[in-house]
C-alpha cells in the first residue's frame, strides 16, 4: 500500500554523518528510471522499510528471490503492461545521458537547503550499470511500483500505484512528487484515463499532499480483500462449496 | 467499481412476463466463460446498467468501440495477464461441453424457487458460437471484469475485480457468488496471493455478502484518484510544473 508523503519523522539517533553527507546549500541530481532485476536487493530493502513504517512487518513475506521471479520474469511483457518499478536515484554529480528504448530516464536537480545525513548510503549505492561513470556516488532514494488498471466507465486503462516510497532521510524534498508525477506523466503519454492509489485515512499529511497533486480522495469506497486461508478455500473443487441454497429449505442445491 | 450483491430492488413495473420466463421450481443451467470480442455489445449494456444502478451515468463514457479496442486488442496478451472478462450465461437447457484452451467454462445448475421474468431476454441473448446447439435459449446474466494486481509484501500477483454485476432480475440467486468464486478459484490456480475489490460503505448488503465469502473489509484505506483535467495537467512537459520549492524563499528550484 502507498506510503508516500509519510509524516516526517525526526532523524534516527543512530544516524551517522558520513563523509558523503550532503552539505547545506548544495545541489543534488535526481534520476527516475525503470528498475531492472539488478535492483531487486534495493527494492526488497525499500519494501521492508515501508512495512516497518506502516507497522505491518508481520505481513511482510517478500524475499529477493520471490520479488525477482514476479517482477522480472524471464520473458517480460512489454514495458508498462504489467508490474513496473520506477527507481529514484540521487547523486551529487549529474547522471550521464543514457538511452533506454522503453523509457527515457527523467533527470532533474534539486536544491538542498539543509544537510542530508544518509546512514544507509552504502547499502543503497545504486547498482545501475552506468554508475561507474559517475564515481559510484549514486544512491537509491525511493521507488514507485505500479501496474495497469481499467475503468469500465471510461473504457480506458489507467495505472494503479501499489507503493510509492521515499527513504526517511530524503523526505520533504519534493521527491515523492517527482515519483508520482513520473507515473502520471507516463499515464498521459499512454492515453490512460486515471491514476489511482490508496492512503490511510489518518495520514493527513499524505492526504494533503495528494490533494495538492490534483487527486481526489473518495470517501465512500472501502477495500475488500480475500487472502490467506479464506482465499485458499477456493482452491478446492468449487463443487464442494455450497453456492446455491434453496430459499425455502436452506438445503444445498449446488449441482 | 464493483456493484455485486446490490441491494435487491423490486421488479420493475414495466417487466413483461415473456413466454420464455422461468417457471417456479425449475432448474436453470449456468455457465461462466471467458468473454470474447463478440460479447462487447452485451458487456457495454451491462456496464451501463451498473452506471444506472450506481447513479453514475454522468461518468459513463464507454462505447462498444472503445471497449472492444481496450479489452480485446488485436494481439491479446496471454489469458489472465491483463484485463479479463468472465461472462455469466443462463439457459433452461444444459450448456454443451466445450473446450477452451485458456479456460474451461464453469458449468453449474441452480434451482429456481420463484419465477424469473427477464424483460430484456432478447437483447441479452448470448452471442456464444455454440449457442445454436442449445436452441438460442442462453441469456447473458452478468459479468466480472478483473486484472492482475501486485502485493509487494507478499511478492505475489493477485487479482483486482473492477466490476462484478448481475442483472436485476437474476439477483439473490447465488450468481454473484458464482462469479466471485470463479475469480477466486482462478487466483488460487495461478498461485496468486490476494483478490481485492471495492465496495461503497453504505452498501451493507454487499458488505455482508462479501464477508460471508471470506473477505475482509479494510476500514482505514481510502482511494485516491487523479483523473480528467487534473491528470491531463501532467501531460505537459513536467519541467513546467514546479516540483521543488526552496524552503526559505518559496522560489521554484526545478531544474
Amino acid at each position: 500500500m502507498a506510503a508516500a508523503a509519510a509524516p516526517p519523522q525526526p532523524p534516527s539517533a543512530a544516524a551517522i554523518t558520513l563523509p558523503e553527507s550532503t552539505p547545506s546549500g548544495d545541489t543534488l541530481f535526481t534520476r527516475i528510471r525503470l528498475a531492472t532485476r539488478d535492483d531487486v536487493p534495493h527494492i526488497h530493502k525499500l519494501i521492508h522499510q515501508m512495512a516497518v513504517f506502516e507497522r505491518l512487518t508481520h505481513l511482510f513475506e517478500a524475499t529477493t528471490d520471490s520479488l525477482a521471479a514476479t517482477l522480472f520474469p524471464p520473458n517480460p511483457p512489454p514495458s508498462f503492461t504489467s508490474f513496473t518499478v520506477f527507481l529514484l536515484e540521487l547523486s551529487s554529480v549529474p547522471f550521464p545521458a543514457t538511452t533506454d528504448r522503453n523509457f527515457a530516464p527523467i533527470l532533474k536537480s534539486i536544491h538542498i537547503d539543509l544537510p542530508i545525513d544518509d546512514p544507509e548510503r552504502r547499502e543503497f549505492r545504486s547498482n545501475a550499470g552506468d554508475v561507474q561513470t559517475i564515481g559510484n556516488d549514486a544512491a537509491v532514494a525511493g521507488f514507485a511500483l505500479f501496474f495497469p488498471n481499467y475503468s469500465t466507465f471510461l473504457a480506458k486503462p489507467g495505472f494503479y500505484i501499489e507503493d510509492i516510497f521515499v527513504r526517511e532521510c530524503y523526505r520533504r524534498k519534493g521527491l515523492g512528487k517527482l515519483l508520482l508525477s513520473a507515473v502520471a506523466t507516463q499515464a498521459t503519454k499512454m492515453g490512460y484515463g486515471r491514476v489511482e492509489w490508496v492512503v490511510l485515512d489518518w495520514n493527513v499529511n499524505a492526504i494533503a499532499f495528494y490533494e495538492q497533486m490534483g487527486a481526489k480522495v473518495l470517501p465512500e469506497w472501502r477495500i475488500c480483500r480475500l487472502t490467506g486461508e479464506a482465499l485458499e478455500a477456493y482452491a478446492t473443487d468449487s463443487s464442494h462449496i455450497c453456492f446455491i441454497k434453496s430459499l425455502q429449505s436452506d438445503k444445498c442445491l449446488c449441482s
